[in-house]
């Protein structure tokens, strides 16, 4: 059997070692990714964001347990800031929702990227249609923070779900303002700190500001108090649960999903155009030895780094498409 | 006079419409850049980057006010995160620095960027030899957050000062192993909080255990409390401008500096190349109409990104350079 056909089959060592060769970035793991494009599309891809220490990890597992309480099978993908100067991942090593570990109808998989600037995006995407063709029925890509990084890394998903805490600092108030803009469903965690009306009474007025067009899907707020009252965080969390497939449904009602699906493809596109025409070049760059003589003539200011790009595009692109 | 040379006698308005122009990618911005370069390279660059929150604009105002003290001119670029779907600043309009404004020795520009990935460090490279052409002698580069695209515009600096809170949540911790190889300077700002002894502690420790070369900087930790102690915290502000011009001094003692500018170019031609090579084939991949065509094949699943975008390198790049 080849590789697609043990992925679709739901091999999990032949899935695990396909992400880790897309983390390295070998060329034989995006013939593999080929084969199982035109099996993927079935899943329901939800994002998990929000602020470093909101509880992100904490609900992810427990929306797990949510879905398989239902029987249906899960696949996550929990996103790690990797360091430009170690290459080695900050969380790697964390230990992730371990209690999932002997249930097969539960894959987790943690993924870093080694630099490559938009690199872990695509590597998102990639590791999501592995997960997509092994025939999870939900797969939740959980990032850590909510930079721009973070918002392409959400731009794979179908729903998307901000985490929030109450009591962060007042800058917080103008980055909602762009949060709002990425959120499907909001849910307040640790909503039995102080804050938390406050919190949900912001997020509500905004929303009221928002001038959702009539049909619109409103996202709603799912407030989740403490995970040691487990009764009420189970079925607060079943909650946050029904919401992300109410909005699967209602994307699927109201045609949005081709707009989302649209948004995917087009960062899709971007991200392999990317690899496909950046890299050979900067190979080339480096192997050439011409990147350490670009180097050499800034230094010593004798050219410039927009003339040497523009001398580097001519000796890379044809012409004819020379700007 | 050229609009280089304008800018060289420190023009206002010719290096506000640059930066301007930079920003809506507009080609001939990159002319004057290209002239402007060679008198680049005397500023001392320094990023100031930590979470929301943690009072980054006001702690860059106060240094202003130091570095003013002593008769130096100061260049700032306030970088704003922005939207990839409304394309609009979310700080933008926040109004920066207010009491600066009448100083002709103090430049201030916030700066946004129109969704093109990596396109905001590359307006902040371009942004910061705008300055440093103006003659400012130190230009400081405040962004937002601590996540991968904050480091690549740190990247541009010679130091690296970040700005940290007592008491944000318990990822944090995870997330400071990850600071600590880009701080070359800590400020613990309300230092008058619960848990600022405690933060300088852990930050200590982990300096210790970072088993520092004898000879090398190790990042001192400046307390800085309540803005409204004015007296205590002049005094500490500029104890954190002294040790800015420390890490200044020990880069070119140490002959480090001569690393940290092979950092700033490789980034530098990095971006570069990714602007005159992949913009142009973007453009036409829109123009020709054969983005639609593509994004049309994957709805379909009759193609894949992965063979779709090796199509379109053979279309755009020289077959000598072909993967």
């Amino acid at each position: 059997m080849d590789k697609a056909s043990k992925i679709r089959a739901g091999d999990v060592r032949t899935a695990s070692r396909l992400i880790r060769n897309l983390e390295d970035q070998l060329p034989e793991a995006t013939e593999t990714l080929k084969h199982i494009f035109p099996h993927t599309g079935k899943a329901h891809i939800v994002g998990i964001t929000g602020a470093p220490g909101a509880g992100k990890s904490t609900l992810t597992d427990a929306l797990i347990s949510s879905f398989r309480h239902q029987n249906r099978t899960v696949g996550v993908l929990a996103v790690d800031p990797t360091s430009p100067f170690t290459g080695g991942a900050i969380l790697g090593d964390r230990i992730r929702m371990q209690r999932h570990a002997e249930d097969p109808g539960v894959f987790v998989r943690s993924l870093a990227t080694r630099g490559a600037l938009g690199g872990l995006s695509k590597a998102v995407g990639d590791a999501v249609h592995i997960l997509d063709a092994m025939g999870k029925d939900i797969i939740m890509v959980e990032t850590v923070g909510t930079g721009q990084q973070e918002v392409e890394i959400i731009n794979h998903s179908h729903t998307v779900v901000v985490v929030m805490v109450p009591g962060m600092g007042d800058e917080i108030q103008a980055i909602k303002a762009g949060i709002l803009e990425i959120a499907d469903i909001f849910i307040v965690n640790k909503a039995d700190r102080d804050g938390a009306r406050q919190l949900h009474r912001e997020l509500q007025m905004m929303l009221d500001m928002a001038n959702l067009k009539p049909g619109a899907w409103r996202p709603p707020i799912v407030m989740v108090e403490n995970v040691f009252q487990p009764e009420a965080f189970t079925e607060q969390m079943e909650e946050a649960s029904r919401q992300i497939d109410a909005h699967y449904r209602y994307l699927i009602e109201s045609e949005r999903m081709e707009d989302r699906m649209r948004r995917q493809v087009l960062v899709e596109i971007n991200e392999a155009i990317r690899a496909s025409i950046l890299e050979p070049v900067l190979k080339d760059l480096v192997a050439s030895g011409e990147l350490d003589r670009m180097m050499s003539a800034l230094f010593k200011k004798e050219s410039d780094p927009y003339s040497l790009a523009e001398r580097a595009a001519k000796r890379y692109l044809k012409k004819e498409f020379l700007a």
